[in-house]
């Protein structure tokens, strides 16, 4: 599938030939998060993510009932371009399925939101390691005390995922990260998780647990997380996304994305 | 009134003490365009800004029936913080107000528009010399034949205000102007009109005629107009707006919003 452009993804999805997470798929565009909402939760969802850019950074929108996205994917139809999709109905999971075509009404609204996987290449890209891809693991996220901006019937606290790295390379990941404000930007916080209200850095929230060596500092960065609570926490009649790790492969390239 | 501060500024308006344009009030504070609206036309007008962050940087929104500006205003009453509102119904003028006591609903939100003001200051501040505020005119503007990004109801022409420079400094003045992503950030155009479709220079189809010398080349930023626009030919029905040059004075100063 490497070697594949993103429309010849798309279509392997949709004839049912990849059902997997999307790691490493077409690496040199960016992924996103997958939102779905009925227009009437769409302001506030849109005025969440305005308010809270960094865990929530919009990186496109679709008009009511379009199936396409203007700028991530022109071509693209998002009924049938995901290859796994979780259905919620009054913040409850009550299904997993391939494709949306019997859901996504006219009414339905598309956001794309920025995701991780972009600012990790480009750490990687610069040399700098990123332990939990090295072990082969899933990043670990914490909720932290820092409150999100509330928008309507969304709020809730920041989550953050930790990436442990000499303070020197902090610093350099620092600077790579913060153009990249699509994909979550610069950390929003380095060195003592009890800042940020996180007591035991071992006790993860979400992810697997840390390792951590001798001279590391932990460096956190919003994380995507963070809109799901708030989805979850407000419980909307219908909400539909990406099932983890499931993601949308966009038109963008993640050299296009830092410069956004 | 120069040495009052915003809230100081804000009450004199509110008492009638101020029914005047606000160039130069409060300077170290930004000044934003006020555009009002219901909540059914909220979410195309949020989309149609995120999707031409130039012409239309968003500073902030409140929620549906919400008085005060959560980030540029905590304290302020849209009602009457202004100094003098434009009402527009189904896109036509219809009064000029001094508050909008009687018009905002629980319905109504508020956005507000980041403004050139905000990167003219950076300009003079660097020594940057500003035509049309030397010769104490309004600044020349033009309808382009760049086309916004639509959303919903809202599309249009791109509008561009021009400041001629020498070409050396216009390098400098698109360096200082791209930080503030929230006041129309980079020029969308340097030099030859004809490019984005301005037939004659001296033919503005907004504001004053410019004074262009030899040697100058002409430099074009996204301007608020661009929304009036779209607001006009969309024709809502019901739309508030700051009169022209009677701004919104936010809490935000012009160096915090350079970092936003």
């Amino acid at each position: 599938m490497k070697e594949k452009t993103v429309q010849e993804i798309w279509e392997a999805i949709k004839n049912g030939q990849w059902r997997k997470p999307t790691a490493g798929l077409a690496p040199a565009y960016t992924q996103a998060n997958v939102v779905i909402l009925p227009q009437k939760n769409a302001f506030d969802f849109l005025l969440f993510c305005y308010r809270n850019e960094k865990p929530c950074p919009v990186v496109d929108v679709s008009d009511p009932g379009q199936v396409s996205l203007p700028l991530a994917g022109p071509e693209a139809d998002i009924r049938y371009h995901v290859p796994r999709y979780r259905v919620y109905r009054q913040g409850e999971l009550v299904e997993e399925v391939d494709n949306i075509a019997a859901l996504y009404t006219d009414d339905m609204v598309t956001f794309l939101l920025g995701c991780s996987f972009t600012f990790e290449e480009a750490l990687l890209d610069a040399g700098i390691p990123v332990r939990h891809i090295e072990l082969g693991r899933n990043v670990p996220m914490y909720i932290t005390n820092i409150q999100t901006n509330p928008a309507g019937i969304f709020s809730g606290p920041m989550v953050v995922s930790m990436r442990p790295m000499p303070a020197d390379l902090a610093k350099k990941a620092a600077a790579i990260t913060a153009p990249f404000r699509k994909a979550h930007g610069a950390p929003v916080h380095v060195g003592d998780p009890s800042a940020i209200g996180i007591k035991d850095i071992h006790q993860v929230d979400f992810g697997d647990p840390p390792v951590i060596n001798p001279g590391e500092v932990p460096v956190f960065w919003a994380c995507g997380v963070t809109p799901q609570m708030a989805l979850k926490a407000a419980k909307p009649e219908l909400v539909i996304t990406h099932s983890p790790g499931h993601m949308f492969i966009s038109t963008i390239t993640g050299e296009d994305l830092r410069k956004w």
